[in-house]
């Protein structure tokens, strides 16, 4: 049996071939999954079944795209009209070698969710793995707001079925597969740690100490997360089945002039480096997220409809960043700013830049009685956790739609957890033609590291 | 946490990297050790502690080696005098980062064997994983013959308490994690699966179905496993502490006249080519073991005080058999045939062969009523589950002290799995003077694929 | 200005990236072209024009393939109906960054062909390199056979003209660049040395030391080299415009039983293991030629009009040999046998095998006065050198057509210079039921090494 | 012949592997030499030979390093007392494969200057190559002035002779192969192009058009070059041997607070980042050197009596930067800041920063008349060429002892070329206790890209 766990960074999803002899099955492929034929050629296998483990709202699929290469069959679960792939009911078996996977239908996170029992034919009858999809993580469970709010109860039960009904029952000795680990936007409190078994899950993890099913609903209704813009497009691709990709695009290489051409077009600018990097000197009107923000916060700010032209600190980061877009269904990447921004300046292109405060710099001016508009772009949980005194909360995901709420005539200093988000917030501001911003480098971390005071 | 299971190949050994903040744990490193020290640097973190679940005898451990990298502590079990590191207690405890590691005292295998139990502090106190190096592997469990056999009852009964007293009641639930995988000479019926919990072996596991100890003890002393001659070289190093590598050394690439000029040194020429390649042409009086065959089988026939001097298909295979010899203890590695077999015959060397046949070919011979001798190698469990007509049986490592029983005046044919085996037993023939020798492609395995009979 | 030679192994093929400013010419791109896209990437730069020496005879042009990459112009030489691209005139000049190019019409080796003289004007007027393609070479000139006999005369005259007043009045300062290195087949005696300058040549090219035209054109027309079928193919595809390529292709693995039946369907097997291990054990009816041989006789046995079959030593081979079979317009690559030559006699399919011999061997048998029959298939000129007393000479690719010079009824010694080329005859004799044959290890060079004796 | 260049960047320093049969020479060998076995290997070739042009003051040595890896013999040129190897005399000559040298004694930039004839003896007597150090590059020629003043007239008479008497009589069509290209500290106008030969210097070179020795010896003593103070270091380790390096050093990596308490043990910390990143936020009294500027400004400013501590972008860029420290003689690397300026910002410890300014802006002041101290840290070439009005000019490398002419009161914008070398000049003043700096991102070329006006 050969078995392997692919983890996209960023996403932090995770997907799985498993073979045996010379048969293997995939579960819930990424979009750039030449990974998954690379693992097959290096065993001599062939990749003969594809199973979702639900449609996915947080990255393409990659089902299609794996099926144009291999030939191999598409599985989904029950209840929603997909338009590609077959239907599998609750129970349905697959045999590949000498392991055997049952089908199990475990909605609640959505409809259609489904989660794999494997068993080694082999060693015994008995459940060895479970590939739970978006329902059961290491550390957490899965959303149930997905519906609107009106289905969460509904859903939060659902879950509750069917972990405590048909996942836990296959036994504490079951090891768990997850779609999703630590960071995933599918899950807040989902465990850095990527091992676990069922009874160690029935042990610690806090969703599962609501073992009435009414705790674990109304557990389930108080949670509050996050809904990014993109999840609709992703939903619908997922649904239809997306455009194939063939080979991941390879971006242009644009000098300065022949990249501002393009700026003109209507384009978005996306700088994939870091706060120091970027806050330093940037392209007007350009959007600051870090390489590794890209899978969890492009789907807030980038549009499905404009070319994205890319700026990144080294060239061996484009690849990344470009991997990270198409998984998020931009495959709309016009080109790559050719020696990046130092080629910009060089050839006397307009240079934007904004101020980088230490955490103690702003102590200083916050002692000093400066005026100044603070603004905690953070998430609501952590805002709640303690924050900065006179601080303003707005989660960087809604900034642009309440940017009436920013004042236009004093500093303005945004802060995160470490100076990555806020620095997305600071290139939305600077965007929108706010000008006296200062990025906290380090924010909520070195500020706590300094030993400055939080409030509640 | 990070997490990372380093497998190598042949040896079938497995050691495992665990980090948590900036400080790491490694547990039974081998002796090309630089594959911990890349995970290290990779994450930002430094290896404090090494740990080691046994003596081991089946390879050279790394931790000294490793030590003088990093600096790191070593840590054994009590009750045998190691010449370096320190001796843990059962129930000792080790914290790093988050996690918590208490080691067991599980002797069984060997009287100062330890199993080392994972707690995930930041998840609760449970015990999430245990490595339990040769005492209990998946499908499996440690050899209780190393101390010979009036040891051997003794040895399995402390196995028996090991496992059922100490490991299995750490709970079905805890991830195991073992020092051998399928493959190993320490143990004849590892899974060729790699993961399981300890419930799914207290369920699986054929040993574990003897939960009566007398039972167990019958089974264990029951067991016949063969005892390669290097065990005693590996016992001693890794009492002793081996001698230092610091790097894999790069042998020296020799012209066909160089390599002859050593090879007059009584020096031993080791052949890593496969068996229709070996067959074809060969150095004559080279030992032949295919590459992934030198862990399993070079201790058998190599001798740790004279040169060896090596032959591959390629070039890029020599860094692969030099780390297989080091980590055996073989440092004296003299040279390369550069330009390999085909660089030997061009300048005129002597060159040998022998025939290799074909099964079809082998059964209308024997159809016909040639007088031949017929020689199986294979192990004695193989050899009991069936074998060809009025075959001989010799184990292959037992070949050199039975020679008195080859007749020397007939068709020698050699037999084992898959005709690698015997290939080894072919080229041992041919250095003691048999010269009507031949190797049956394909084997066993290719003589049941053509359906032909075999007699138990 | 960024130059690079790609050396092409195997055909010995020499193509070009030069680069200034951002901009860039390729002269003579081979068919898997992803190698100058990569060095643009790599410097920044835009592919703006490939250039044809000429329509090239020994491998398939890469022109259109990299044109539909990257969207530069094609040109020609004038004087051939090109389906693609545009004609240049001679004088006629180039410019991209400080590099201006020169195209000079330098007919000889074929009517169309062209040099391409390169001046760097930053540093002056003078030109600094020349590309001659197939007109010059290091230590030899430019075959003038291709047209048959009747032609040769004229084209030799041309190819004087050419060199002597064209190419070499541009000055001995000139550095050379040809289109091929030592081992191509449009050379017979091109240098292992791959620097050289027009003032070299002058002096040292034996060619040129005939600078009376007369004695030129004799010493050209006196010339015999062999013409491989498919130049026929390459001159059709490379007038044409080859079919695209796209990515290279990557052969099916295929299990022993699935291999069989394509085999069934008269597909051809290659098998491009060294002559020490294809004697071993292959596939019956298997054509052998070792990895680097494919280039310059694949196009004597390979049929186009059928699927190919492949056995490698290792897998990691696979991609070297698709890559060497598509520059000779090999596409139709059906599969690849899974785990080797192993995989298949482990699966008890027929095996067939040659038998191979020493030269001490054959010295002895010769001396015995055993019944032989001796095939030397090197080229005439090794076969004028000195060869094996009683021997009978036939080219490897003249040999299937002379299979009626062969006797049936007798030991059949192959040899060749280093038992490689031998190997592929070998191959086609028992392709044609021809059975006991011996394959010379280390053939002619080997003979030599021994101290035995040759005859003229 | 096996022939490979191998261009060190940064200090574009050339060396050379030339092999033959199975020996091979190295020419000028760097001191990371693991990419001269590395060929050597590939090839299957034994290094005999270590030749040396130079003692060389702008780099250690590599040939120790390579003679303690191969074994092979050191040679030098006359007339200094160097503490290893072997002395040569003019006209001496060595021999390897088919292969010869003939060594030329070209004093001038050096008295012990040497070039070395290559010639191929399978072809003719002819010279085909010629090794000349830094005696003669392409479009230049080396510098006399390394003894002072008082010893420049001499080395010029000699170096003309070197030339115009030894290197250039033979022949226009030998390949000319100096030690460096452009870019490096040893000639002002190395040419970009990498290829030439002597008739193409003969045209080309602008020093070789002074064909009256009286014209070149005022040529060359006219000609100002820096001297940087690390070239004294270079000549000592160059002549007494330098000490082994054995491996790449691999720097600790270190955390905020333990780097930061190696500071304390007044180490100095080498920045390599970018200006843009650079400026946004960098550990305070940090020295700013671009990666690709170490091999030409490290020397300028890094003492060799204290530790080095490392800040880079990537991790992956720390082996570069070991790399261009080591070749310099700069051992001492006591580790790597992990997690670069994110880890130090976030841990709350000190940053610091500079303002970045676009030539638009400064533009926009000069015109509104803001008092700024301008200061160009150019060379004395660049500057002649053209500058900003009113500018003051500090070559960076002179910076540190002439920061009396830094007015203290006011804003201090620095530019240089492109704002890399403004770049250390910036944080040399920051050390200093400079506070209101501007670097001018672009600097010079962008201001001309702008079309704003220079004055001479």
């Amino acid at each position: 049996m050969i078995f392997e766990r692919i983890k996209s960074e960023g996403l932090a999803h995770l997907s799985y071939f498993i073979g045996s002899g010379n048969e293997a099955v995939v579960i819930d492929p990424r979009r750039d999954c030449e990974v998954y034929t690379d693992i097959a050629r290096r065993e001599g296998m062939r990749i003969k079944h594809i199973l979702e483990t639900h449609r996915n709202e947080d990255y393409v699929i990659g089902s299609k795209e794996l099926q144009n290469l291999t030939g191999a069959d598409i599985y989904h679960g029950p209840g929603l009209d997909f338009k590609y792939g077959n239907t599998l009911e609750d129970g349905q078996e697959i045999v590949f070698g000498s392991l055997k996977i049952t089908a199990l239908h475990t909605p609640g996170h959505t409809d259609e969710s489904m989660s794999y029992a494997l068993i080694d034919l082999d060693a015994g009858d008995e459940v060895i793995m479970v590939f739970t999809g978006d329902a059961l993580f290491i550390g957490d469970v899965g959303r149930t707001d997905l519906y609107g709010p009106e289905e969460a109860s509904r859903l939060a039960g659902n879950l509750y079925d069917s972990i405590f009904k048909k996942i836990l029952s296959l036994g504490d000795e079951v090891i768990l597969h997850p779609a999703h680990g630590a960071g995933s936007v599918c899950g807040g409190a989902i465990s850095e740690r990527e091992h676990s078994t069922l009874g160690l899950e029935r042990h610690q993890n806090p969703a599962l100490q609501k073992t009435d099913k009414n705790d674990f609903i109304r557990y389930k209704t108080q949670e509050k997360m996050e809904f990014p813009p993109y999840f609709k497009m992703m939903e619908k691709y997922n649904l239809e089945g997306p455009p194939l990709l063939h080979d991941l695009p390879v971006p242009e290489l644009l000098s300065p002039g022949e990249f501002s051409e393009i700026m003109k077009d209507s384009a978005v600018v996306l700088d994939t480096r870091m706060p120091h990097s970027f806050g330093g000197a940037h392209i007007k009107d350009s959007f600051s997220i870090w390489l590794e923000g890209i899978p969890s916060f492009a789907g807030w700010v980038l549009p499905y409809d404009k070319k994205i032209l890319l700026v990144t600190e080294e060239q061996e980061q484009l690849e990344t960043a470009v991997r990270y877009l198409v998984r998020l269904g931009y495959d709309n990447i016009a080109g790559f700013l050719n020696g990046g921004i130092g080629a910009w300046y060089i050839d006397a292109q307009p240079v934007d830049g904004f101020n980088l405060i230490s955490v103690h710099d702003l102590k200083d001016r916050l002692e000093k009685g400066e005026t100044m508009f603070i603004l905690d772009v953070r998430s609501d949980e952590e805002w709640e956790e303690g924050h900065i005194q006179d601080a303003t909360h707005i989660y960087v995901g809604h900034l642009e739609e309440n940017l009436d709420k920013i004042p236009g005539d004093c500093r303005i200093i945004v802060y995160c957890g470490t100076g990555r988000r806020s620095n997305i917030a600071a290139s939305i501001l600077k965007k929108h033609g706010f000008n006296r911003i200062y990025n906290v480098l380090g924010s909520m971390t070195a500020w706590k590291s300094a030993g400055y005071e939080v409030v509640e």
